[in-house]
């Protein structure tokens, strides 16, 4: 493996989009934008031994899983990817076999999502990194933002919460598979920035913490009912689990969405008021912030803490 | 340290700039794109034992030298900065003090070219390492490239070269300086590309490497005498140490460029000629591509080699 082969190998498969005037093998990516958009960016990391284990995640579910958490962030504004960026440490047990595997999974996605790989950085290290970024677009001032959420507001989630957290405990069943392969609920954020929805975001640290920011950039509080669970998932699990990648988000109260959204379910779990910012409480209780923050030190499998143990 | 309170104070620290509608805070960063622009992205790694040693690198030199890389990218395609992006995995060794002296290094120089940063991401990790993104914009179709050397063509260098590489090895004086701080040559990129050269790229990997490259890109070969040297530089320092940052670029027969700019010389060093794709000449022998390589495995100080030992 050299760095120029590795390079060459991506170019042939980094596929094109409208727009993308160069992709990678020079200093820079060029891309025209359309005039009437705005352009959204997001990045996005991916750590070995913090994000992923090489003994239990396989490489293809680790290359596509960088992706898509990056696209997590595109759909939560209710915007449409349109290429990506990945910059990638890679370390001397990575070999030539897990590289190929971690790479046929990010540009499967890539490719089925629209979104081609336009350029990025290669460099050796100890441990695998990767940090990728996503470029979107949307209809000029439509895209969907956390601070928009009023009083009054009802609070809805899609899908089933704790799925992710429940999977990273048992490592098996369908609770893994949502661990490995979170889905980017692209077409719902297109669906919702149309509706429009007043806010959105997407849930990767946990509810408890995506709520309390959501609620925190609007300045206003929420007053939530448990949400709806993954099977098996526990209470905790579907309040403070991250990394479940489903769309949180809040709607005028003249705004209705379906029950479901191409069999999807969304669940008003709340109502968001007046009173103090970022404060969310569950069943009239309080609800501390308790989902995943990077600088609260702790293993990977930490991430099975009970809540209220976290330092 | 939270990651709340991180982002909090990147926040406040971040910048504004025309078009950059939304920054530091949400899902995504948002930019809305003047017409009759191209739009160009470069991302660049900085790790802890890769690009730099903890021992050795200050923090705020570090910091400012992630951000300068990249800009060098954006200089070298002839464009102006716009916003950035910064993902970041912080280690327990990096106290406060070293994290602030990174962000001031990093923030002062985005300050300084009018690149707010935008948006990024922040874990923990064992090992320092960073990723930066740089957009620029560019007048329609006018960004520098790789791929227009042509047989006639000028080949020329900012600056004197191998300095970069004498800094690593000797630790101490102007190279040294040279090493902690390369200066992006965004203003020299501007001039080259109304003037405008056929090609152009930064040498961050070497001459012989980048010069390779360029002449890949462009199918062409080149023919070229020893460059201008860095007071103290060996011949093969100034021809395959890395991180000099210049520019190479290619004129027209018809194209000419004055011997200085801004205080910088500017240097004819050769000539494109038809021939072998990539192949490079020097005083009329082949010149190996010797510069830096990721995936030939060594530690840092091995860019000291001497030029032939590399595997």
């Amino acid at each position: 493996m050299t760095e120029l082969r590795i390079v060459e190998r991506l170019r042939k498969r980094g596929g094109t989009a409208a727009g993308l005037l160069l992709g990678i093998g020079d200093d820079c990516a060029i891309f025209r934008p359309r005039s009437g958009q705005d352009l959204l960016f997001t990045t996005d990391m991916l750590l070995e031994g913090v994000h992923f284990l090489r003994e239990t995640h396989p490489p293809r579910a680790v290359g596509r899983k960088a992706l898509g958490r990056a696209l997590s962030d595109i759909a939560a504004m209710g915007a449409e990817p349109r290429f990506c960026l990945l910059s990638a440490a890679l370390p001397a047990w990575a070999q030539q076999s897990w590289v190929d595997a971690f790479f046929a999974g990010f540009l499967d996605l890539a490719r089925k999502v629209g979104a081609p790989l336009a350029g990025g950085d290669l460099a050796g290290a100890e441990r695998f990194g990767c940090d990728v970024v996503v470029c979107g677009c949307a209809p000029r001032g439509r895209a969907l933002r956390r601070d928009g959420a009023r009083p009054g507001d009802g609070i809805y989630v899609s899908g089933r919460l704790g799925g992710s957290a429940l999977g990273l405990e048992t490592g098996r069943g369908a609770a893994w598979k949502k661990h490995l392969h979170p889905e980017p609920r692209l077409a719902l954020g297109r669906f919702l920035a149309k509706r429009p929805a007043t806010s959105a975001m997407d849930l990767s640290d946990g509810l408890s913490l995506d709520l309390h920011r959501l609620c925190l950039a609007s300045k206003v509080q929420a007053e939530i009912e448990p949400p709806p669970r993954f099977p098996g998932a526990s209470l905790e699990q579907s309040l403070h689990g991250g990394e479940d990648y489903e769309l949180l988000f809040t709607l005028g109260p003249g705004t209705r969405v379906p029950a479901s959204f191409e069999g999807l379910p969304l669940t008003r779990i709340g109502t968001i008021a007046a009173g103090r910012p970022g404060l969310v409480r569950l069943s009239g209780k309080r609800l501390e912030p308790l989902g995943w923050d990077h600088f609260a030190p702790r293993a990977l499998s930490a991430r099975r803490r009970p809540p209220g143990t976290r330092g």
